[in-house]
């Protein structure tokens, strides 16, 4: 965003931006809690303390809201997983760089962002339009985890008896699912990265 | 169902016994293929060859006709995981078990029921009523998976880094999602199976 010189105009510039971003983090907040169907764009106004009319000020339809939260999710979680392999030291074996993938996804989504769960829990629950949106952000993350097979499958690290694609949606899935039944209540979420890491270091890799 | 007697009502009842389930075959087509947000009651009465109006004569409302599509899915991934592994010798290794309820989960799942891949992409998009009432099914199944896994620790076949719950959750994550992405276009199922089977196997296995 541009950096505007103070005048007047700013104050209620920032007020509305403040406000749209209210109405986003409200969005994510009941989408990641409820789900797509069940989200009521009357549910999102009262999370951000505002009444329903006032929404579609900032945002055309319940589905651009939604839309947009879905893409900033996707970003998230994409960008979280790539600072957190770009923070390892360049000679990290192939596996435990995958293994870093699974901590980052699984903190992201259960811990860190609302955003991130409600793109998890939804992604396959959207309408075809919104979901042809989001197809080259959802790719671009899929490449990310491709190409960390990829490698480790080139340095020996997977099994043979491995099929790349299958492994690596099988593992999203398990990483997907987890806001469907985790909960800070009932285990540590340290706990739950642990077991992942070990199933997916064991599961694929040929040790 | 009982057996009744040849008598003139019966041809009627007969026909809308029929209508009744082909009203819920399509229900169960339709949820599978495009998520319960999407799935319109206009869509479900199209594909069963009836118009929409005709529906509300064998269903009270687009919920129920849904959680009683959730209700026998739920159902029939049970009942399907139970038979195979009913079906194996009493001295299976709990870790074969294991493996043998991947592939029946998965087969149900993908290729013999549109009333199993329902629940398998929709349960967690259900409103809360509908999700109340399909709790005893879930967990059922859910049981199932842990009484699996706690014989297969027992009997040393589990390492002891796997958290049980964790494991059995991801594990499920992982089937689940499958719908999400996979298709006979793309690759054999068997090529799924032994993936998922070689997973877990390694994923979770003392070898």
């Amino acid at each position: 965003m541009e950096t505007t010189s103070r005048n007047s105009a700013e104050a209620p510039a920032l007020k509305a931006a403040a406000t749209r971003d209210r109405i986003l983090a409200a969005a994510a907040r009941t989408l990641s809690l409820k789900g797509y169907s069940a989200t009521r764009l009357a549910d999102i106004a009262e999370q951000a303390g505002l009444r329903p009319p006032a929404v579609y000020y900032y945002f055309p339809s319940r589905e651009e809201l939604i839309a947009e939260v879905m893409t900033v999710g996707q970003l998230r979680l994409r960008e979280h997983v790539e600072s957190a392999l770009t923070a390892l030291p360049d000679d990290t074996p192939p596996m435990d760089r995958i293994c870093a993938a699974v901590e980052a996804h699984l903190r992201v989504e259960l811990d860190l962002s609302d955003f991130a769960t409600a793109v998890s829990r939804n992604s396959g629950q959207l309408p075809e339009d919104i979901r042809d949106r989001l197809r080259a952000d959802s790719s671009a993350y899929f490449d990310l985890w491709r190409d960390l097979l990829v490698k480790a499958r080139a340095a020996g690290a997977v099994r043979d008896d491995i099929d790349l694609r299958a492994a690596r949606m099988l593992v999203m899935g398990a990483l997907n699912w987890t806001p469907e039944w985790w909960n800070p209540r009932q285990g540590s979420l340290t706990g739950v990265i642990r077991t992942a890491q070990s199933l997916v270091r064991h599961g694929l890799g040929a040790l």
